[in-house]
């Protein structure tokens, strides 16, 4: 039996294919998800591609007695904490909720872990954590605590409050991985992103106006000081930022106390090329409209990931046409998500 | 009958005094505390100087369903929340009851008011959020988040929280106090400054020796940048502190949103003068030995007050002797704080 590993969030996105990627790896897996902004066939489908069950547990963070009905129940070794709240527009919204949340939510996971004596933790933080960048490429050593929004700044919180945590408990270990901007999806079509409403994020976007179910991408200025005047990011694949995961749990077996690491690519794309990227795998036009600069928004963003390659042995090795060929393979099977499959 | 105010950790030093002169104001009082690190002896005195019972909860921020009974059972106009762990040394080795206790508890009672309706906060921060001072005096632009212990941390962030909170709910109001250092005690020598353990605080911990319970004052450091060497603060009177909090209740009453003061006299003082002014207070010797500096110590801190006094028209006026004879009256008549007279 492999090391036992419980993913937070694990029926998400990200959560999903990094589950993928554990137990190809070896690992044994648990997955606790409240289900807010998932669906349970996600798992099943998992869970098929795997080629067996895996334990699932709908369960809230906030929830602690429940949460400590889990941990009672298994012997984890690790946990990789991806659940949150995630969407910028609506956390200025109802910032209450994202913060309570998020925090909480990680604190009470904190702390049934250290009742439990499980003391490895892998934390999904964001590139968001940089505000506007002050130079480029990112590295790891770039200010952090810049970003204007509720949700970015959860991530930044979480993470001090566990960089403190490592720093008064020697034997912890704690990475936080910077995210820059996951795309893609698994190999087989059968998972990928399932944003519920409007996608806050390009890709999907794209990809529902390929399908057909939006009619165009409004592209939110064009006169930033990039190549072709559109927002530059740095798009990882999903199965890359997965693999990142695994590479962490081999980095927290070496003791690292609290680590932190950009996954990225370290190529930046631009709007614009990545419209045109997906519009070549999809063989679809893809219709857009050029508008005005949308508030908060920077210009570009992107990795230097040589951190990770270093410390890791890991680096992103899929390309933004693979992205965007894998994201069509998924959307285009399942043009409404993973609800449609459950009605 | 006046408008009812909530205060969260009434039953501390600041708290106390506040009450008190909430009372003077006209306000109605009630009173939440968890007694963690407070006596319901202050709030027995706090009641006999006023001359009427104040009403008394032992509640715990935590504890969402008791909290709410409290909301049930009054109709609140405003909330000033004192409540909160405020060890700096022990915020560093237990992080994680800092940030759950003082964050989680903070986004707990925004929740219930906003489910009961009141709109109305003054919050207790700090002039730590400033971190290492980049200017003097410090006014309220000064940035912010600089602070590198986990006390200083759960004041910043929930500062942001309040900040993001009041932009997403026009019609609510709050005010960010940041205190500077306060001293002294009521008039009356029954209610003051009672640290559990080891003072954390120069001020209790010169009034300690001074009536015979420590043997001398440590000086961390004689090679500041300062007059004597010795690190600057501003030390503020707690019954103008007190009073900073009844003239915040008229700013949330004018729609203030989310407004920013410094609590401080703007007039710094020097270690050995505390210590100089608290012997001629006290008419004792006050034994020091001067050692290394401390780790995280900063030279000089104190604050340009002048918003306060243009906004709120508020301005302290007590004198640092004022302040050390109040605290040695205090001191002397109860060597051993609340403790000894509950026992």
């Amino acid at each position: 039996m492999g090391k036992c590993v419980l993913v937070t969030g694990g029926a998400g996105y990200i959560g999903s294919h990094t589950v993928i990627e554990l137990i190809s790896a070896g690992y044994d897996v648990v997955i606790v998800d409240n289900l807010v902004n998932s669906c349970k066939e996600a798992v099943d489908r998992v869970s098929e591609l795997v080629g067996k069950p895996i334990t699932f547990y709908e369960v809230d963070l906030m929830d602690k007695v429940a949460l400590e009905d889990v941990f009672k129940k298994h012997e984890f070794w690790g946990v990789i904490h991806f659940a949150g709240l995630k969407a910028v527009g609506e956390s200025t919204k109802i910032p209450l909720k994202y913060y309570h949340n998020n925090i909480t939510g990680t604190l009470i996971l904190l702390e049934v872990m250290q009742a439990h004596g499980v003391k490895n933790l892998v934390f999904s933080s964001s590139a968001t954590v940089y505000g506007d960048p002050q130079r480029l490429p990112i590295d790891e050593e770039h200010p952090v605590g810049g970003c204007t929004n509720p949700y970015g700044k959860t991530k930044y919180f979480i993470e001090e409050i566990c960089r403190d945590f490592a720093l008064a408990n020697a034997d912890w270990n704690i990475v936080l991985l910077r995210y820059f901007n996951p795309i893609g999806a698994h190999k087989s079509g059968r998972i990928g992103e399932d944003p519920q409403g409007i996608p806050n994020n390009l890709l999907p976007y794209i990809a529902q106006v390929a399908v057909g179910r939006r009619e165009q991408v409004n592209v939110f200025g064009n006169d930033y000081n990039t190549p072709d005047g559109t927002g530059v990011r740095d798009y990882i694949h999903v199965v890359d930022l997965a693999l990142g995961h695994v590479a962490s749990l081999k980095r927290l077996d070496q003791g690292c106390g609290c680590a932190v690491y950009n996954l990225g690519t370290g190529k930046p794309a631009s709007v614009l090329e990545m419209i045109a990227a997906f519009s070549k795998a999809s063989g679809k036009e893809i219709k857009y409209e050029i508008g005005p600069r949308r508030p908060g928004d920077i210009a570009s963003c992107y990795a230097d990931p040589s951190k990770a390659e270093r410390e890791l042995g890991w680096k992103a090795t899929r390309t933004v046409e693979e992205g965007c060929e894998d994201s069509w393979r998924w959307q285009s099977a399942n043009p409404y998500g993973f609800k449609a499959a459950e009605q």
